[in-house]
């Protein structure tokens, strides 16, 4: 099927044929708002009705087509209100991108693919929201993607007003204005109310005041008037706007429930259905016919296109050069080591004048995350996002599906304390974004406890999608790197701060030091030994290995040593492993109860494996100091190991 | 000691002895502001230098008093830009607050109490922060808590100018309007330097533009002269401003490193420290005297006051009157047990025209979460701070520290996952609020993964201060609120959106039914068996009750049911119990790899206990359709315990 509708801006202005076809085409989605609803006992009605128009001309008048419906230059048309699914998948059927009878009769039904909020299962959405303020970030990457591609697509958000007291808005309109993304349009709903009621109750927002103290274009209009729409959408697209280098909304005067009499102005009608006996009212109204009984039939027998399982589309970056592995032999901090990765990485598939495949985003900490060299080798491939991280987060998830190998850098308290959700949406989202955080666990130091994230392993473990590394030292750091530089999936990589120690064979030699590529899930035996074992991660693992020694040296005792690098997916061989020794220590710049400590944990429970474990890691905050007095006082230095396993 | 200096706004200006006072009070902290940070290597002394005047002035003229610090009706401030301790510690030295050497020589040492960012163990310090954006949230906490009392105290926030590209700060901005807030005054630092360099390139941000739109009274004024100090101040504190309903803010225009020549407008000095040289330059220029010698002797011998601990002020609510337990013996849904509970709380300690003792916090959920009768019986007690949970989280926290007892409620993705890191600062600030969350795990339905939160257990987990708890059905919930109302700990409590069946004794009668005090560390059993064991949380309980009998009726096997509804701390007995039996499932609408099956697997591992081990949960993204079908699909409802204990 072709769009019904297929409008350029040539035209100044619509002609009677097309103001006909809008009204036919908005008042089936309208009764296909309420028929789906009506059948679902339950979703959003109200905002679905208060934007309709305004979905309808997006996709009457963008390059968007049913047939290609990931076609590279596309415009993209982001849903971030993503409660409007009836509305959203209303218009998607009507230009052809679904089935119509299948969304109306599976509408939010167990197995289907049409969600309560917008999911990318469905052809035409481009990115998942329901968890709002997020969408407008999402759309900047769209924008700048094309404009970093060399093409003309548009990226259009649409809003809710509610939606507009979430912060991080606040945060995607100074990036938009930075980055000129002048072909980006943001369309805010108006309507005036919320799931609490009034927008001016709950929480007065200033929405166009807000934006024009952004600097963006504002243009205030009436969102049911399709006239208007038309035109305001030319002047944006056309570049008619005051500041053609920047960004567009377009705020839409709008009424809950449009053209419902029921519905119109109620705020109950944001979450509330309507009864069958109401829905017949809206149909006569609309001038819609009642399928409800057959369509709820068809839901019984789970019959329709439904049947084919929820399936996102692919997601990849781009083919990439990645250079042979370093070996470092002196003390060096992790972070510089993928520094040094990333400026390889500029070098080999950056050139200048052409689209760069790598880029790399910070937000205020290009030297800290060692950034300043890639930026330097590729300056157009680098992205500065400002003291931003949930803006960064959910612009760096929806950057790495639009082409681009993506690496997002900060500090661990922001990449994944602050940024959870985001990471959380991106992950839904088959991002294949790498979360790269450095200043991890004590080993931050003197910033003290607010910055010590101890939770790095924790938190994206509930993640589906991510890849969880944690390197041991740089040459292991190097190596992760250039893995998930080519990795199609997420990952999330932690380091910690400090120069630390090369890991090194027992012959004094690099233990990472060949070309041999990093395999997930794998782990490394630093040292054998029968008495005992020690499973490490990260930055401690030097000193877990120095604790071998001093062990031997105190005691006699051999205890082993296990570095794994690769939280997830986990190598539970290790486990299995190091339970031969009949004793398994755990070390880790983490909290103690939900790190490493807990997967060996779960491991052993899970396989039946015996051994006394013992889970050292951060049991309480710490201090501000410099990262060797922590350890020494947490109890995870050499020393605190070896006094731990001689005791154990 | 007394203030060395305490002005009131009586006169209009201020006299030519107290502007001497003040610039000597400058110099002697700008000069240790050099001594801390050459001593500690590391630290942010250009921010210190750049607000140090609005510092010392705001010392000079608020009720603040180093004999009574906590005083209930002092004036607050709060330090948001965490990061310049070295002007806020030496500051509060200056003032009388705490010991001057013992800050000088032990700045950033580890296990003293002087830290990287501020922090309450230093008295005078309000709110520790150090994560930015948070402590306007955490301001307008402290301005309305002294409007709920009754008293006249003023909440004054000092913020950097880079810090503002953080969307909470407009979250926070909208709320202090809504809520008529003129008892609060923010101070900006325009110094227009941040890490990266000038602001302006990092992230453009016009911050006076974006209080204007949000409806502040804006004064702009030199950052380093006294009078005009003086006088803005003045004019916020006596209500001499364009809106005196509404909060003000005063924008400093600074320079970063004041007084310091090579100091001055070099953005490098964000955070780095001078050498001894260049601190020798610097006591000349500011005529300091150079003490750095004998100081980092005082730090290599640990002596000084720093040998007291870092310990916090104690907070708790005040004391509640909690009336009796209820018994609900038809299905019904845990979130009404706890709106049921807090509609008893309303009446019993929120009469009208007093002030209230229990607070309760709703993000445009009011009715979702059960909060209308409660809003109903004392609506003066009763805050709707919109779709702002970045702000609320931080503010709910700070309102908890502020002398009642504090819920905050709302979705469990929301006040979860989205404000994690919000949390996290308050359990790191010993706020004491209870963050009830409704609508977790797949029980939230039809509104999709992106609402699912299935990973609330694990993200409070990582917090060492509040206890999680997931009733397990509305009785147990009823008691567990009563107990986290009266508890000086801070709590997260998850409960799905279902109406569910009450767990009842084999007998029929309820099982949770008397009026026995909840008490953390605990569970029940609700059903005795020889052949397995079934733990379970949450909103699958009576699932779990339903698949003993199925299993019993399948196979003649009686399975164990035990039901936890503390999770931490962790009734780690309830696994040996358990494993008595030989096999062990546990069951839970949460991601099976981090919730209850992990934490019952690291009891196992930790203790020794064997037994064959199953978890149930989540194991990938669910869809979105009734809840019932949901679990039916993931293996969670009994049929799916049923198989997966028939073929264990």
């Amino acid at each position: 099927m072709n769009k019904p509708l297929s409008l350029s801006f040539a035209s100044e202005a619509l002609s009677e044929q097309d103001l006909t076809t809008l009204a036919k085409l908005r008042k089936q989605a309208a009764a296909d708002i309420i028929t789906s609803t009506t059948i679902s006992t339950c979703g959003h009605p109200g905002g679905s009705l208060s934007c309709l128009e305004a979905l309808v001309m997006l996709y009457a008048t963008t390059n968007t087509n049913p047939q290609a419906p990931l076609d590279p230059k596309r415009d993209r048309i982001i849903v971030s209100n993503g409660h409007i699914t009836p509305g959203v998948y209303a218009v998607l059927a009507a230009f052809g991108f679904d089935d119509r009878d299948s969304f109306l009769a599976h509408f939010r039904h167990a197995g289907s693919r049409f969600g309560g909020h917008v999911e990318n299962h469905v052809p035409g959405v481009e990115w998942n929201t329901g968890n709002l303020g997020q969408g407008l970030s999402a759309g900047t990457a769209s924008a700048l993607a094309a404009k970093l591609a060399g093409n003309d697509s548009k990226a259009y958000v649409l809003m809710g007003d509610g939606e507009h007291q979430k912060g991080q808005i606040s945060e995607a309109r100074r990036f938009a204005v930075k980055f000129k993304l002048s072909n980006l349009c943001a369309l805010v709903d108006l309507n005036r109310l919320q799931i609490g009621g009034k927008t001016d109750d709950v929480m007065p927002t200033p929405i166009a005041e807000e934006y024009r103290a952004a600097g963006w274009n504002v243009i205030e209009l009436d969102g049911h008037d399709f006239k208007a729409l038309y035109g305001a959408l030319r002047k944006f697209s056309l570049g008619h706007v005051a500041q053609p280098d920047r960004p567009t909304v377009l705020i839409l005067d709008t009424v809950m429930g449009k053209s419902v009499s029921f519905m119109e102005n109620e705020h109950v009608y944001h979450g509330t259905t309507p009864t069958k006996a109401l829905a017949q009212k809206a149909f006569v109204e609309l001038g819609g016919e009642d399928r409800i009984d057959a369509l709820e039939a068809m839901r019984k027998a789970k019959s329709g296109a439904e049947a084919a399982p929820p399936k996102r589309p692919h997601f990849s970056g781009p083919a990439l050069t990645v250079p042979p592995a370093k070996t470092y032999t002196d003390k060096t901090d992790n972070r510089s080591a993928y520094g040094n990765v990333m400026k390889d990485l500029a070098v080999a598939n950056n050139p200048a004048g052409q689209v760069p495949k790598v880029l790399a985003i910070s937000c205020d900490l290009e030297g800290s995350v060692k950034l300043s060299d890639f930026k330097k080798a590729s300056p157009h491939a680098f992205i500065e996002a400002g003291i931003q991280e949930h803006h960064a987060a959910a612009f760096a998830g929806r950057l790495s599906n639009e082409g681009f190998t993506v690496f997002w850098s900060t500090f661990g308290a922001f990449a994944g304390c602050e940024a959870y959700n985001q990471e959380r949406l991106s992950d839904y989202n088959d991002a294949t974004v790498k979360v790269v955080a450095t200043h991890c666990g004590l080993d931050v130091g003197e910033d003290g406890p607010t910055h010590q994230a101890i939770d790095y392993i924790s938190l994206f473990s509930n993640f589906f999608h991510f890849e969880i590394f944690v390197p041991c030292d740089p040459n292991q750091t190097d190596r992760i790197i250039r893995y998930v530089a080519q990795s199609k999936k997420p990952a999330f990589v932690a380091m910690g701060r400090s120069k630390i120690d090369i890991v090194k064979k027992p012959d004094g030699t690099p233990h990472w030091s060949d070309d041999k590529p990093f395999v997930p899930g794998g782990y490394d035996t630093l040292r054998e030994g029968a008495d005992g074992s020690i499973i490490v991660t990260g930055t401690l693992t030097s000193e877990a290995v120095k604790a071998h020694d001093k062990i031997l040296a105190e005691s006699g005792k051999r205890y082993a040593v296990y570095a794994v690098g690769s939280l997830k997916p986990f190598p539970n061989a290790v486990v299995r492993e190091a339970a031969k020794t009949g004793k398994i220590i755990t070390l880790e710049d983490h909290h103690r109860d939900t790190g490493l400590g807990r997967i060996v944990a779960t491991v052993m429970a899970d396989e039946g494996v015996h051994a006394k474990l013992l889970r050292l890691g951060v049991a309480h905050y710490s201090s501000s100091g410099a990262p060797a007095d922590l350890f020494r006082d947490a109890g995870l230095d050499a020393a605190g190991v070896t006094k731990a396993a001689l005791a154990f």
